[in-house]
Formats: C-alpha cells, structure tokens, sequence
C-alpha cells in the first residue's frame, strides 16, 4: 500500500506532513509505504534521521509547490511539477494507490480532474466532510467543490456517499437524508424539491427524507446530502464554532464555568425574529420559546415602534427602488 | 404603545405568551399596553388574576388557532378568525402598534402578506436572526421566508437589515456582509456574485464584502445577507448547536470537563475530506492541519484503498448512469 502524501501542502508544510507521516508509519508498521511529495532539499534531512528505509518513507521529488491564495486552474496549468499534479500523477502511472493533501482545496480539485479524470457516471465529483453529532459522525457532500447543482448532481452525490458510508464505516445501508428547510416533500427551492422525488424513488439507496438545520447533531443520518455553496458554508461555521468554544473552554485552567458559555449562546436572549418588509410590525419568535424569549421578543417591537422602524424602512426601501429602477417581480 | 400577542401561538400557549406579557408590563411600567389576542375562555382568569387593569393588558377575542402543522396559506384562508390574522387587523386598523407571535413562522408570513401588505419598494419581505457572536450579535437575514432569491432580493435584504440594525441597535453605519464560500469577489454562485456587484456599487450601504461561513461567529459585521434557504438551515444549525452545547454542559453538576467536549467537536479526530468521484483516491486536509489531522487523512486514504472504494464507485455510479439514462451536463 503506497500512499503519496503532498509535503508542500498546508500552512505548516512540510513539517505537518511530514510528522504526520511519521505517526502513520508507526500506527501501521509493514504494510505501509509513504511517498512524500514535495522540495527534496527541504525533505531529505527529516527523512533520513526518521531512520525509515525508503520501502517505508520515500521522497518523490516536484520542483514547484501551488500557494493557498493561487488561482487553482491558473496554478495547476501553470506549474506542471507541483507537489499535487506530480502525486496525483504518481496515482495514475500505477505507482501510488492514493493521495492525501492539505494544500489549497481548488488546486486538488482541478488537479484530480485534469489527471484521474472522473468515473464513469459522475458528472461532478463531490467533497464530503464528516460532522461530529450527539450519535455518530454524518457524511455531508457536497461542501464545496459545486455550486449551482441540478437533482441528478445531488443524487449522484447520494451515492457517492453511500457507497463511501458503506466501504469506509462498514455501514450495510447507509440512511440518507436531503438538507431542508422543512420535512414535508414539497418544502424547499426547486432543485431540493427534484431531488426528494429522485432519492425517494431509488431503490439502490435508504432514503429517510428530507433534514432540517436543527436536526443535523442529532446524527439521525450517515449521509446528508446538499448543494456545495449550503454544505460549504455549514462546513466552515460548524469548525468556527466548535473551535470557538473550545477556546472558550480553555481560557479557564482545568475547568469551565459553564454558565459563561451557556450565556454567550443563548440565543433567546435576542428572542424576536423581526420580519422586515411588510407595512407594520411584527415579530417572530421559535414556537418552543419560553416566556423570557417571548418577553424579549415584546421588548423589540416596543423597540421598533419607538424608533419608528417602519416609516424608516419605507423610506429607505422607497429611495432604493426609484435609484435601481425597481419592480424585480 | 399597544402591542398585541398572538396568546395561542407556539408549543406552551396560552401560558408563555401570558407569563412574557406580565413580564413585559413590569418591564415597562405605564407606557405599555398588552392586547392577549386569542381564546377568551382559556385567558380570562389569569388576566384577572395578574390585577393588571384593561389599560395595561386587555384581551383581544380570536376565535379560532392555527397549528404549528397545518399548511400555511390554506390555513390563514380557511380561518379568517384565527389568533394571527385578527392581531394583525389590529394594526391595520391603527388599534395597536406591532404585533408579536410564536406561532407557525408560515401563517405569520402568509397573514403579514394578506393583512399589512408590503411596504414600496420591497419585493419581498425578509426574517431576520441576531447569532450571538464572539463580538455583538449579527442580524443574518433572510433566516426562511425566501428560497430561490434574486440579487435584487439580496439588496433589499442589506437595506432592510440595514434600517434595522440603525433603528434598533443604535448603529450609525452597520456593516454589511454577503455570506459566501470564498472571499473574493468572483466567489461562489451567480447570485452572490451578483449580489455582490450590487452591494458593492451602493453607496447607501457600507459593504465589507464577502463572509465566509467560518468567519460568522467573530462578529465582524452586523448584518449578513443570505438567501432563505442557507439562512434557514445555518440558523437552526446554531441553535441546536448551542442547545446541544448547553445540554452536555448541565449533565455535569457544577462545572464541566472541558476534555468532554472537545473530544464531542474535534473534526480533527475524521480529519479528511474526502474527494468522491474521481477515478483514484484523493483524501483533503485544512490548510491549517495539524499532524494529527494529516495522518488522520493517511489512514482515510488506507482505508479508502484497502476497501476497494474507487472500483464500487465506479460501478454504483455507472448502474445509476444506466438507469438514469445518465448524462446530465
């Protein structure tokens, strides 16, 4: 088993890779041959003194390395001998059996395609990122390599990531569910909408219906299917705020005060969702809230009133539509 | 200053939007007057009972509810007499100021629409949410009433949320942020990259650009412009994700072992993302990885080989082709 690991990608390039090579040669001693890929003037000393023969850690040399700010296409055409096309390259000419790279997301993406090419029956292939729950972790493609999808890219993603689900965590029927913004069939834009009836119409998958926001922790799927512009931006807030709080947790030595954390997430304390537009005022709130949020919701319309939002929203709103010609409908 | 109170809405009334109105009054003595709108039966007693005279909480007879599940529009046209549409009448006909509910979000909106109407210039009327943040709270809208919007959409959405955030938060020029997958201007679909072209032209509004999702919770404006369908979903995200916080919080009495959750929020711990689709194994890290999470990856990419992920790709996905008729670019 050869694995080429990109040693030029990621901000601490190469010494992460590199010791996450280390780690992985230890955790699976024999079968394992580590290919990294990268400057061999800044590989070679790292190498040698790990004291692995080279059937273990090998240095496969690329003259160039793609920066996390480059255009990715841009990039990859123009450096032929980057540390991702050369690994990826190792893949394809039968030398390597995968790639691993921390490098800028776009220059994989466009490199993948340009040298393996993708499979038989994909139209667009998929990133799926594994989201820890209250249950077990849930599998959610697309997080960012598509945009703009149509139903038949999403249930192709469907299974991609059953199959995935399956293979990786030994699942026999991975249970798949469309992210929405409501359960019942008919919710959700177009796209959402087609891609219920084809999931549920598909036999080869095990469909469980569409998924709200709020359910996602609960872990009551394996697979969640979205378009990548959604499945990217839940991706990136979901890191954000675990690692938020987790630096919340640290600033206390050897505890937490959980109140402080509870109190910076209490999202009843703003209670009221404002519905802007509408020739009046009215506020939302959650249909579990309890008094206080409801109480805080009257505090905002008394609010509204006396700043005398809805005169100030008209006029606003009035201007905006005399400056861009108005009427979108 | 008369604000009525949908009293049937949501999941614990009439008895929380009663107790958040005797909230509200001690709040704001004198100046306040409640209107408990709903089933006069189930609210007489404890308005009563409060001692609070007609002047400062008076009920307003509706005669019918809307449940959390009945379908919107229908509901609001079958029911001329239920709790929402008779506190919004209220303030068509000048009999009170703003109205709050906890009720189905639809019905309000449904209602809002019929009864109130939408002020010039605004196609759509917009929800707002404030997330607690690092810094202040963000108004992200819109958070459900809009799917499939247009860049102008989005620009009223940025004037509206602009309005709001200077009437009621006190903030002479709100920045404004268009939620997106990347920073720069050519980022994401075409109706952010549209968005963001209008935004950026206007000079009533003071525009910092795209945000991505993980940059949300360091509060670095004040409002962020979305379409309903990504604000729909990352809203309830993070309120359950705060809920869920908060509840391993209280398992522990008095205080918390930080190791717990942290153990529960390292994405590190699945560390690789996989690339699905393309005819090899490509694994992804952050750019910021540490080796933990690199060598994570490592053993992703074993598994993905050693299971023989890209030949059962291949073959599910072109079985779909094949079923599908294939072809869908």
């Amino acid at each position: 088993m050869r694995v080429a690991l990109d040693a030029m990608g990621g901000d601490s390039a190469p010494d992460a890779p590199i010791r996450a090579a280390l780690a992985a040669l230890s955790d699976a001693p024999e079968s394992l041959t580590v290919l990294l890929v990268g400057d061999p003037v800044r590989l070679q000393e790292p190498v040698r003194s790990s004291g692995y023969p080279p059937e273990r850690l090998r240095i496969v040399p690329a003259r160039q390395s793609i920066g996390m700010d480059e255009p990715p296409v841009a990039a990859v055409r123009r450096k032929p001998e980057n540390s991702i096309t050369v690994g990826l390259r190792l893949q394809r000419e039968g030398k390597a059996d995968a790639f691993v790279s921390a490098g800028s997301t776009g220059a994989v993406l466009a490199a993948s395609l340009f040298v393996l090419g993708r499979l038989p029956g994909v139209d667009r292939p998929a990133v799926g990122a594994l989201f820890p729950t209250a249950l077990r972790p849930v599998l959610v493609l697309d997080v960012g390599a598509n945009i703009d999808c149509r139903p038949a890219h999403l249930h192709q993603f469907a299974h991609l990531g059953s199959i995935y689900a399956r293979d990786l965590r030994g699942l026999e029927t991975p249970r798949v569910g469309l992210l929405n913004v409501g359960e019942e069939a008919e919710k959700g834009d177009d796209l959402v909408a087609a891609t219920y009836e084809l999931l549920r119409g598909d036999p080869g998958l095990s469909f469980i219906g569409n998924v709200e926001g709020h359910r996602i922790i609960e872990g009551m799927c394996d697979v969640l299917v979205c378009d990548g512009f959604v499945g990217n931006v839940l991706l990136k807030f979901y890191e954000s705020m675990a690692g938020f709080i987790v630096g919340l947790l640290h600033r206390r030595e050897g505890g937490l005060e959980s109140g402080e954390v509870e109190r910076m997430l209490d999202y009843t304390e703003y209670g009221g969702a404002p519905l802007l537009g509408v020739d009046g005022v009215v506020v939302l709130c959650h249909g579990s809230s309890p008094p206080r949020a409801i109480r805080n919701a009257l505090r905002v319309a008394v609010d509204s009133v006396r700043a005398g939002m809805v005169s100030d929203l008209g006029r606003d709103l009035e201007e905006l539509s005399r400056r861009t010609g108005g009427g979108t409908t």
